[in-house]
């Protein structure tokens, strides 16, 4: 049985501090009542404020039905130590089998949406649709972060960095070049 | 003085190998006689036939109005042993400098596009605009990548992913679960 990280809240403003470095991340959702999850790498920050970030997620996917249907979703961060169940969710299908259940993850109620948390997750932001006007086009959605919620330790977590064919990039190691940005640049 | 690294034609529905990952990326762009370099961290991926990419292009910065008009641009990938000019890069205007003469960077004839390549650069990928339709709305592009040149070495270079307030984490190590993916998966 694995603890579950203790998660503290988080200023949506600052989701960029995880999200800019381009982790994969598992995005959950429910519609009535099933939930799912899937693996994600097309993803980017827009906005600030209100906290915008924009999801790239195929109509080959169950989850996206899922989405559009409810409008809302939970973006949840996973460390290298998730790997193994990270492909196994991106290699399976919520059409046939229950996630949560199959790779014993523990679904945990969301403060602002239905989707639900992951557990063992080491940060879950609360998602609620913004703009659809590329959902059409590109399966682009557009949503604010509702809620941030991020663990308190490890400071800095080994995340995973998709590049295609079965391979990731591991990141977590940190270097700050703070002294030499201008302070209008920082914060 | 740096040499050049060796660069090679890579196929551009394969950019997500390089993007994916969510490293700091170098925009490159000229309108006539001026060019100018920004660092970039929010990107995704959108599609890999037509190769899709979607670049939020604040318009704060001096870049958004030349690429806004010339419809083009390069994404220019450095590594860490760039990691010093790319801060600088990200803490000055092209309004009040030269970036390509001020920091020593070497500008390269693109094929497709009039916007530089950055010689010093890992991969270098030239870009037309595809879809402007959230421009004004989230200074949000949808390039299409038309050329994409990969040096052939280091095989896994370190890259930069932007965490905000001056600190970088760095990627690089490989992990591969590829045994694990199913065969549709890869590729």
């Amino acid at each position: 049985m694995t603890r579950l990280p203790k998660r503290v809240d988080f200023p949506v403003s600052d989701v960029r501090r995880y999200l800019e470095p381009g982790p994969i991340i598992l995005v959950s959702s429910r519609r009535r009542d099933e939930t799912n999850i899937m693996t994600l790498g097309w993803h980017t920050v827009l906005e600030f404020s209100p906290s915008l970030v924009g999801l790239m997620i195929s109509s080959a996917n169950h989850s996206h039905r899922m989405i559009r249907d409810s409008g809302e979703c939970v973006i949840n961060l996973p460390t290298t130590a998730l790997t193994d169940t990270v492909v196994r969710i991106g290699n399976s299908t919520g059409a046939e089998i229950d996630k949560f259940a199959a790779f014993g993850l523990t679904a945990i109620n969301a403060e602002t949406v239905q989707a639900p948390l992951i557990g063992e997750c080491h940060a879950c932001f609360e998602c609620r649709l913004h703009d659809d006007a590329l959902v059409e086009r590109y399966n682009f959605f557009i949503f604010e972060v509702v809620r941030a919620q991020v663990a308190t330790s490890p400071k800095h977590p080994e995340t995973l960095h998709y590049t295609g064919d079965g391979r990731f990039m591991v990141s977590g190691r940190m270097i700050s070049r703070r002294s030499q940005f201008r302070p209008e640049m920082l914060g």
